[in-house]
């Protein structure tokens, strides 16, 4: 094994080490084929295997209807913002939207070129340092969906259950899908970029309602139209191979540790060391509020900006990778997703111990 | 070396032994970083210097002027069909489009939702069997631009040169770019799904006049303008940055063996051969017209469809893989890209005198 940093990126981000030797080779020899996985026709019986075995493991993993149809698409989480509304929306429908970060904002701004768009609770006011409690909102009732995303990578907060609403959820899980169990028939549509629990970046993940797929005006190009996607097991065109084989791999890694239920386990264990640590003093300050914490993006500040620097250059030359905030926020943040090793958060733990006694203030 | 097979896929296609011998080393571990090429953040400086040598390798080697820009995008050569006429058209514009194939078919029928669609030529009633020869149509002088595919995977038509016109022209190169010298500022703007010539699937290449970058209509997707891409140098969101780092990768391999003037010689010497083999009987009969042979798709039939087939089987039991036709045109197709490597394209010669000789008709 290669000399591993840990890597706290926020996406693409950390995958597990047995995924990457395998993806090496493969990417020169598939399956003793004579050929590159990334050279192997599409339309190939191993490529086409590929594709449903990654669909397989993706509905045992989340539990996905049979009623929901499973799109490895491509675009990123951005496109979806806009897909979404594309093809749900239209002249006089309304959608409820709820702010609470900057994925969702731009989510918004994309709603609102195709309906109406009802912003129904905004933490922008308070840095997003939080998302909704069950009551704090209403959902219209000529909405057509409530849209959320889950988890928010920038600030550190994530819903600790999803609303219970009547109208469908949409919901952006780009940054939490697969991290903890819930029940996908409560959402019409659900969708996330790979980068960041399933796998490289290039591919993203649908999973839609069918009765969903007939929504789309008569208008919408092609590609754009979900049903194109669904009608053809998402090989209207050439997918993103590469990425969907890496999240196959990845599926298959987390199904082998135990799936959901194990790794929903592992993450809570690794987010509440770390959130011990902050709570511990006022050296480590959280940026969200305790009851919106998020699992997976730990956001904190020292005291000052100078302070915060120092403390992300020293965790790196020990090999704590990739710790500083997002520029809209500053502060750090460690991005600890599924395939983050424990080990890597007990490191930064006792790091921060470290630092904090040297670096008194 | 592993034991290699000769790949005639169309597209995935086969990619220089060197380059996946790279990628299968940067999986892991990319630049002895401790973490895998697809863990790194795409805003790392160590990945920003790959999008930036990707693109500076290929302005270098189509000769693309500074007053274009180079955009990474994703969706497949599908999505550019109706990102073209969202951008460059709209109510009351006009557009001249050329119908060599299915995958111009496919791009009229996207353009038309976007604004009024010239079909200036069509070879579909002759089963598409030849691209048009300077002066065979007309372009109207309102029509915003001359829309090509430059090559037809499918049929194995290939413009021998591009067409001499006032208007600019918008290019489909997804099967044929870099494989041949041209002028670059002729066009305002050439597109090319990577998984032919470039590298991987899951991106796609444009190359835009900067001066188009203004056209698109106020209610266009953010995602979807292209000017979105360009102001943020295709970072805008996640790249998909395998992809793009494969193709610096190919870029890289294609520049040492001599850039485009080597290849379009190579490449010239490769289709010489298969057609000469072609016409020296009738054994087998080329598809296309000679005069619009594609260097870089050879099409042909044998006498009947069992006869195909079995020499579809014979030759993939010696190495030589992925020759079946299109299934809208049946019969074989070698598909022999840049990275097709010379060897393979004698080794088919020679099987095709064999076969004949074991099955006479």
């Amino acid at each position: 094994m290669v000399d591993r940093i840990y890597n706290f990126s926020p996406g693409p981000a950390v995958l597990p080490y047995e995924v990457l030797e395998q993806a090496s080779r493969d990417v020169v020899n598939f399956q003793g084929l004579g050929m590159g996985l990334i050279e192997v026709s599409h339309r190939s019986k191993q490529f086409i295997a590929v594709m449903d075995e990654a669909e397989a493991l993706l509905r045992e993993l989340m539990g996905i209807p049979d009623n929901y149809k499973v799109l490895f698409l491509q675009g990123g989480a951005s496109s979806q913002f806009f897909m979404v509304p594309m093809n749900l929306l239209g002249p006089g429908k309304k959608a409820t939207y709820l702010n609470t970060g900057t994925w969702a904002k731009k989510a918004i701004k994309e709603a609102k070129l195709f309906g109406e768009v009802e912003v129904a609770y905004s933490s922008e006011e308070q840095n997003f340092i939080r998302v909704p409690k069950q009551g704090e909102y209403t959902v219209s009732p000529d909405s057509e969906y409530l849209y959320l995303v889950s988890n928010n990578t920038i600030y550190g907060t994530q819903f600790p259950e999803f609303p219970v609403v009547e109208k469908m959820m949409v919901c952006d899980m780009s940054s939490d899908i697969l991290s903890r169990p819930f029940d996908v028939s409560r959402f019409g549509l659900i969708f996330a970029g790979a980068q960041k629990n399933l796998g490289p970046a290039g591919v993203t993940i649908v999973v839609i309602r069918e009765d969903l797929l007939d929504r789309a005006p008569a208008t919408t190009p092609t590609m754009l139209n979900y049903k194109t996607h669904a009608d053809k097991g998402s090989m209207f065109n050439t997918p993103p191979c590469f990425a969907v084989y890496v999240v196959g791999l990845v599926l298959k890694w987390l199904k082998g540790i135990g799936g959901v239920p194990a790794i929903d386990r592992i993450n809570r264990e690794k987010a509440a060391l770390l959130y011990a640590k902050i709570d511990e003093s006022d050296y480590y300050r959280g940026h969200a509020e305790p009851a919106s914490r998020s699992l997976m993006n730990v956001t904190f500040n020292l005291a000052t900006p100078a302070l915060e620097a120092k403390f992300v250059a020293e965790a790196e030359a020990i090999g704590l990778n990739g710790l500083k905030g997002h520029r809209s926020i500053g502060g750090c943040r460690a991005s600890i997703y599924n395939a983050f090793p424990s080990e890597g958060v007990a490191k930064l733990v006792s790091f921060m111990s470290e630092f904090e006694k040297a670096n008194p203030v």
